[in-house]
């Protein structure tokens, strides 16, 4: 029995949004039937390196694993990516070790696939407006995942940086993509806010009815990217509850009492799995995503079937 | 910058008792200088297959990492070790995954380490006799480091299972290892105790005075292999206070009210760190080990040198 490698430009030949987006789906859907297992991430902090580590454990469907997670926002001055991952993929009969895969790009596929499943439940079917407040590689992802179920007629981008928009741009020439200003991205059909905000910067009057938000950016005590006014009078759904009570857009909201947290109205997965319904007529729906580990094994599992079918990566010994 | 994977063979070429006690002293005074970060363990306990997984990341020294290890019963049934373990060792500095390596060799070695490393500090320098309880793989481990800081006149090996003993004696063959009763391996100058016991083994009337024991064996609550009349009288050294109390040799002595846990000595670390005095005459001592993060952390990084020094290992790509 052998363990697979698959290193980042391995898994960048076999990666793919419409299959992640499956994955991640299903990932959402077991744990909303209580059928996954996910202990809390555990952080190891290394303020004296402005840096941590977040150990994010999880079993879902037929598999179980681990992801190590390191943030350091200085990398890139450093010439190395602020988030980088590894990623532990184990047979939850034996524990054996079935593969050890690069998870930088896991990472950013599964927050963007989470973005996606959200708006397939959420969003209006006939949304055709899409609007980024942000144009890094979260915006990314979270555009080629919506475009697996929406028709989009244009793109809304919003950024404090040019080079974004213009790198953006030429990342996705044959997309109608223009550059926006903030109150526009926000007043499209669906919005996704990826910026590092510490503060809101989408404004309640700026959402039109019906519109769907995918909350991505906040990820840490602190962080905010919505109007609180917005989060009350919409239907909030979160990917889990501690999570986004400790970290996620409305960890600020519920700190300063804007929001209580008994107005969250469902997980994702409780509504992937059919325990709460979606949206109804034009209400405003946010989803606040924090990133589970869940969505990531569940990705990784797919991964490392199509490397096998594909004879990708290389195998070695972990028994012997 | 490239990443190495060091798989199973590759750590067996390199790796050495003497080298690992280095390291696993070193890790214990730093954590006994507050200097280390260890988070507690997390576990993913999946009881439908009769297994659990254990996150365990740290810093220590100039290294960051986790360990991911595995731990079914039920797999030597299936051709598989009980035990099996991956390891990602990190740079703290930009949190790059400098290397994935194989850690179940690891695991068996650093735990010999840590009785070595206790039995150096605890045990009279002058201990020429060492009695064994339960003959597996943590025996062979436990004996392979005290071989590095004693002159041992005679080994006596005490195992329910003949062929153990047999093995035990095949894999040393010019050692002075014997067959012996409980009571003799008992009354050694030095005693470790490997065993799965649920229910103490070693009476208090075996133990000589001045005599060291390294209670390895019990790592699970409920565990448990010495008469709690032995941790009353003797200086009770523990790696981690929180670790022991839950799953260390005095965890049912806690519970079962016959050991206060302000009679713990001190950690380890405190007295590698100098904090504290080792034994005092013809006392007792004993040391109950669980296995830290640090103690991996430090050999990893140990065997990462090694490997680059003698090129050893794959190197792969993770940031592309």
């Amino acid at each position: 029995m052998k363990t697979r490698l698959l290193t980042v430009s391995d898994i960048s030949k076999i990666i793919d949004m419409a299959d992640v987006l499956k994955a991640v789906e299903t990932a959402f859907r077991e744990y909303g039937l209580g059928q996954a297992e996910m202990p809390p991430k555990i952080y190891l902090d290394l303020r004296q390196y402005n840096g941590d580590f977040r150990a994010m454990p999880a079993f879902v469907e037929n598999s179980a694993g681990l992801k190590w997670v390191s943030v350091y926002p200085d990398n890139p001055d450093k010439g190395l990516p602020t988030v980088m991952a590894m990623l532990i993929l184990n047979d939850p009969k034996t524990g054996f070790p079935l593969a050890i895969m690069d998870a930088t790009r896991i990472t950013s596929f599964r927050t963007g696939a989470a973005g996606g499943v959200a708006a397939k439940y959420l969003a209006r079917p006939d949304s055709n407006t899409l609007g980024l407040v942000g144009a890094g590689a979260q915006a990314k992802t979270q555009l080629l995942a919506l475009l697996e179920n929406f028709e989009l007629s244009s793109i809304h981008v919003w950024s404090l940086r040019d080079d974004e928009i213009e790198g953006f741009k030429n990342n996705f020439k044959d997309l109608p993509i223009e550059k926006a200003s903030l109150e526009e991205a926000a007043g499209c059909d669906i919005v996704c806010t990826t910026t590092p905000a510490r503060g809101f910067i989408v404004k309640k009057e700026w959402i039109k009815p019906g519109a769907h938000i995918n909350a991505i950016g906040a990820d840490a005590p602190g962080k905010q990217e919505l109007d609180p006014q917005i989060l009350n009078e919409a239907k909030v759904v979160v990917d889990d509850i501690a999570q986004a009570r400790h970290s996620g857009e409305i960890n600020v909201a519920i700190k300063e009492g804007l929001f209580p947290v008994n107005d969250i109205y469902a997980t994702l997965g409780e509504i992937v799995a059919g325990k709460k319904a979606g949206r109804v007529d034009d209400e405003i729906t946010v989803f606040d995503s924090t990133g589970l580990a869940i969505q990531d094994i569940a990705t990784a599992r797919m991964l490392f079937e199509k490397a096998k079918q594909n004879n990708i990566g290389h195998d070695f010994d972990v028994v012997g």
